[in-house]
């Protein structure tokens, strides 16, 4: 069987990530989809790298699925994230999240998002048109100054 | 090129829906999957039967692409509706919505979902382990009595 929460070096096969949570006694499978854009704030960026310690990061993962049962008690989840070179337009990360009604599925999707933003160590090279830069871990940085979380090129 | 709204009567396929709304501008993609769930507050469903005047049901969903675009310029939408006879657990409808940051496609989505049910003229049939039932169209009937939308067998 599939693990649910997966740190994998292949492109993400979306109907697997579906696949994992579909379900007799599910209505609604919200998925959200993270790919590589191509222009932040003006800046073009080329390709990606992302890097992680597998079992940690799917630890991490599996923690916030852990966390999405206690406030969702009647969902399923998977997350998948890639890691290794991503082009432009490639999925960095899906997550799937099914519920018998269609508002929870929205919520703790959202929820599962940012979380993984929060807490999972998956470090992240920006290479840029004009240089390439080690991003810390893929959460969002934060800014010293705002102390609010600047953009980044993903989601 | 394939249409962004459609009504088609074969399964659905998910990576097909949000390979129409990828693209190098955007870095999420918001996609809804209703299925048919088994049973709806302690009733068993066995399957459904959709049925939809094709063109006029497309050109509905055209229109809430229109009105996404409208509120969320950045964002692109494609909405697929099967029609038939689906079984539990199969996928009536997917709805992919692409944008540059996550809160827009969240948004996008979840508005996307609701007028769907409430415009577009789709027939659905009930058939429950004890009976059947034509359900208007598959917007969610409303009761006579509260007035509020009563729950469905999908999402």
């Amino acid at each position: 069987m599939e693990k649910l929460f997966q740190i994998i070096e292949e492109p993400i096969s979306i109907e697997k990530t579906v696949g994992l949570v579909s379900r007799r006694d599910a209505g609604a499978i919200n998925t959200f989809i993270g790919t590589v854009r191509e222009f932040t704030k003006g800046k073009r960026t080329l390709y990606l790298e992302y890097q992680a310690y597998q079992s940690m990061a799917e630890a991490k993962l599996a923690e916030i699925g852990n966390e999405i049962i206690d406030q969702w008690p009647d969902s399923k989840v998977a997350i998948t994230h890639r890691v290794g070179r991503l082009d432009i337009e490639d999925i960095a990360v899906v997550i799937a999240i099914s519920t018998p009604h269609r508002a929870d599925s929205y919520e703790a999707s959202r929820y599962a998002i940012e979380r993984t933003k929060e807490i999972v160590p998956i470090w992240k090279k920006e290479h840029w048109e004009d240089g390439e830069e080690w991003i810390g871990n893929q959460t969002e940085t934060k800014s010293f100054v705002s102390g609010k979380p600047e953009e980044g090129d993903m989601c």
